[in-house]
């Protein structure tokens, strides 16, 4: 239970500023995020809650399909990717000098970590297939200046590794992915809007990979989607001197949106099993090299993602099972404090899903209250006051409700 | 539930290596960690979910505290390390260069962050006291190769800060902040052997600060006990040309132990608020500087020092609490598992405290499978067999139970 007398991440009066995004300014007048420096933010109690509650979707889904979480490091030794030939093709690496004049990788992808861990525990075509995932920070290092806070220099991505004998194998894997997918996406509320979408845009392969892209004014791609069968391409695979031509079905008619990406998929083929020697022994004793996928999530950019979706121009309608807390419990006078407390333990909520105004100095009224109430988007507002006590009960989103 | 058919990270037959740190070795044998670089390593499934569970301990402690949860970066600029002449000054700081000619700190603490962030929520004594914390991966460019798991360039850590308007008012803070801590090191089963120790090594202040000890044969500082009061001293505050007096109680008689610090506290004073310039507003109308104190907890230490402290030769004997797993369900034959399955339903268990042991194959039979079930050290073995079922049972700890 937080407690507003006490809580330091006080609301703003007004909105601080106004960009292309209006997601940003709502969340930094709600007290939800402070920037540290362009594009890395402090997140204040509440919006960890949001973060946290994402994450959560993401595990019970991974899981669910038969992933395994690790949690790599975010620093790696030069020598893993001196072995890919990636330490400077990368152009958003990050390079750390050490001590004992070494370097490390600050890591934006994990490629180079994940396929050296997996080369002990691969060894027989029955310990395929295999996926393993993480939730963990990545950073990048970049140079363009873009909108709010979807593009971090540091983020919080989920991104899983499967691998596999043989392209049928995986194709099965990512259809089951795909249906993982549209379940966290759906859960997020961002499934009517995500279309899938061609892109190429990865360091070394020079094959059509996947993304999905959440439709959205503000940012980031340009999707040519075909008006016949649906398909995304991102402006990168289109050839701008020639005319839009469907790579599914041909069909030349597009509709042109603004998008952000908020997972993706791309085939690694055998590039990093090859480079760090993994092999398994096949049904005919022959050793072999397994495929390898790699599937992401930005989790906080999903965040940022489904702040700007369902911003409206005063609050975020977060949907109900991510916003910050399920309960804003005002009570309106400071001597009925000990009478409100009764009840709500009475009510038996999830203490964790409560935020208690019991701010009672003269300029937090009612008002202020329910004002703050709605800017950070608690959908069960519950007042005590002084007249529900005299009629034996409190209000549930302006309904009287006897105890 | 995880199944084991289905796990990547298997165990091996036999400990790998020895060294001082015997429960590296046993991880290393248990498929919970892989090491990526010298003291940086990868979490398996099972490590991660011990991992967790440390951190929601800590967590719930410092919530039920009234202290407030945020997430602040890893990556911070320059100019907020300039401001306090720390930038150079942290012999362990990484300095990260980045993009437009710019250097970025790789946080090995988080004063120039979490200040600033508070200069704005702090403007009258009623805005104090307040402590906000994170549970946050910390970076240390460390020069010395140490022992083991415990000493690491990349840990996670619980670092809380505090705001005061006097000594005073710290003083009664500080020793509710004790009684927190004395129950998070009993729920880690690390109470017994904790010792308070003075110590003298932050980079700016030259007082005594609080140093949490767990004694530990392996690592990593010298521990002078006063046999008289029981006060510890860090041996970089006994004078070793003189002879030891306890700065508490005078006392001449020491024992001299090894042990592994785990938590500190230290007196920041206003040295980071008045270097932001964070003022608020007394009682009499007078602007004040507040006084800061800062609280750790090395969370993936702690990790590492139950680890070594509940280590026996074959398996590391978990508290109950914060084993990876409570149940180990082993299923004797592939004929069984549809039964088995329907029995685990009816017992109704947390699902993600499940680790059912399906495998199969001939190499992996009754004595592979506890053995396995001591070596990841579950509480509570259940096992199902032809005889179990003959029996209408299961046996849980050797105990056989009608269902």
């Amino acid at each position: 239970m937080i407690r507003l007398s006490k809580f330091p991440f006080k609301t703003l009066k007004s909105i601080p500023n106004w960009s292309d995004n209006k997601s940003t300014w709502i969340l930094l007048q709600a007290g939800f995020i402070r920037q540290t420096m362009a594009w890395v933010y402090t997140y204040t109690t509440l919006w960890l809650r949001v973060l946290r509650k994402i994450e959560k979707i993401v595990r019970e889904e991974m899981d669910n399909y038969g992933a395994f979480e690790t949690l790599m490091p975010a620093l790696s030794p030069k020598e893993l990717w001196e072995k890919t030939g990636r330490w400077d093709s990368i152009d958003v690496f990050f390079h750390v000098p050490a001590a004992n004049n070494k370097e490390y990788g600050l890591n934006s992808t994990h490629e180079e970590v994940v396929t050296p861990l997996m080369k002990e525990f691969i060894q027989s075509y029955k310990d395929l297939p295999t996926c393993v995932y993480q939730i963990q920070n990545k950073f990048r290092n970049e140079k363009r200046a873009k909108s709010g806070i979807l593009r971090w220099r540091e983020f919080l991505m989920k991104d899983a590794y499967s691998f596999h004998s043989s392209d049928e194998d995986f194709i099965n894997y990512y259809e089951w992915m795909k249906d993982v997918y549209l379940r966290i996406f759906d859960r997020l509320g961002l499934w009517e809007d995500t279309v899938i979408a061609l892109a190429d845009w990865w360091t070394f392969t020079d094959k059509f990979s996947h993304e999905f892209q959440v439709k959205l004014d503000i940012w980031e791609d340009d999707i040519y989607i075909c008006k016949s069968c649906g398909l995304g391409h991102n402006k990168e695979v289109v050839d701008e001197e020639s005319w839009f031509i469907c790579a599914e079905c041909k069909s030349k008619e597009y509709d042109l949106e603004k998008a952000s990406e908020i997972w993706n998929i791309f085939p690694l083929e055998t590039k990093f099993t090859k480079a760090f020697g993994v092999e398994y022994l096949d049904e005919n004793n022959k050793m072999q090299t397994p495929k390898m996928w790699c599937y992401g999530i930005w989790v906080s950019r999903a965040m940022g993602i489904v702040a700007e979706k369902y911003a409206t121009e005063n609050w975020i309608k977060w949907p109900e099972n991510i916003a910050p807390a399920k309960y804003y419990i005002a009570i309106i006078w400071e001597e009925n404090l000990g009478k409100a407390e009764e009840i709500i333990k009475k009510l038996n909520l999830d203490k964790d899903e409560i935020i208690l105004d019991d701010r009672f100095s003269r300029k937090i009224g009612f008002g202020q209250k329910m004002a703050d109430a709605d800017l950070l988007w608690i959908p069960n507002k519950i007042v005590i006051s002084k007249k529900t006590l005299e009629n034996n009960s409190y209000e549930l989103n302006w309904e009287l409700i006897k105890i």
